[in-house]
């Protein structure tokens, strides 16, 4: 299964692909998508959706994961936040593609063990669960975290469902994991 | 001169097309864009995507106009139409179209005379500005809106320019604005 991670942000959004393959994680690429400066926001909201189409054609994931918004910031934020985040979403649509979303905290709690991790502690973890020489950039680091996330929760998952059933309730289980939302 | 109003919303979004032409303001087509219920979220904002380049390809106009956001909801709701926002601005974005913003008052004041003109008020001069049969919808009345005054804010600058200076300097004032931001 291969998983596209997405950190939609209002100047720079982040993206990572991981390939989940018997229990391994394997980093497949990673990258971030920034504004460019100057030019009318319709534009810039269009650069946003041709660079994220360009990742979906070259490296078709079978699933998204979004971080969810925990919406702490002004209106005025949160909206500018939300634009990006539309067209990021809207993208993903238009490749069919399943998105789950996961909160901040259960990003950290599976990538670091910890619900409260600084950007640093998730970078550097990422770095050593995908065995990357160098530790990526803030906003790639975090879009890899929500990817490695969603591998995990399947993981869990079928756990969960070997410790209370058969091996049938755990193959009947595996389809569903591709759409979860 | 052919003007594409929108009126993005959380739930719909409303569009108005009209031309300019000698200084009178034709209707061409209005509507509003439902968003699908019960569709994940990425489906919901692809919908809308697709509906708005489809009307871009039907009416193909020379600018846009869309409501500039005056944030007083809550954070939530902000993010939640800045989704939805985003989207329509990239689509705009895709069509090359220069994008100019107003706020709510700015329009209300050119249609109706009024900034605190209520909904139906707005559609009431929608309809009869435009000769319309019947009163649009709300959503797609105030994407009208929001193109006519576009066409009067475009009257208003080339008069400006008439009363400040020579034919020469109105001709110069033509090009810009198309491409008013």
């Amino acid at each position: 299964m291969r998983i596209l991670g997405i950190d939609p942000g209002s100047n720079v959004t982040g993206y990572g692909v991981i390939d989940r393959a018997s229990g391994q994680l394997v980093h497949v690429a990673h990258g971030t998508v920034r504004f460019p400066p100057r030019q009318p926001l319709a534009l810039r909201l269009h650069h946003l959706w041709i660079a994220l189409s360009d990742v979906l054609e070259a490296h078709r994931p079978d699933v998204a994961v979004v971080e969810q918004v925990f919406v702490a910031a002004s209106p005025r934020s949160a909206l500018v936040l939300g634009q990006a985040r539309g067209v990021a979403l809207a993208a993903l649509g238009s490749a069919g593609l399943p998105v789950s979303e996961y909160s901040a905290t259960a990003i950290k709690q599976t990538v670091t063990g910890g619900g409260r991790a600084s950007k640093q502690q998730v970078a550097r973890m990422v770095c050593r669960t995908l065995a990357l020489e160098r530790t990526p950039a803030s906003d790639a680091a975090d879009a890899l975290a929500a990817a490695i996330a969603h591998a995990h929760a399947g993981k869990l998952t079928l756990m969960g469902a070997g410790r209370r059933g058969s091996r049938r309730s755990l193959r009947d289980l595996a389809p569903r994991q591709g759409s979860a939302r």
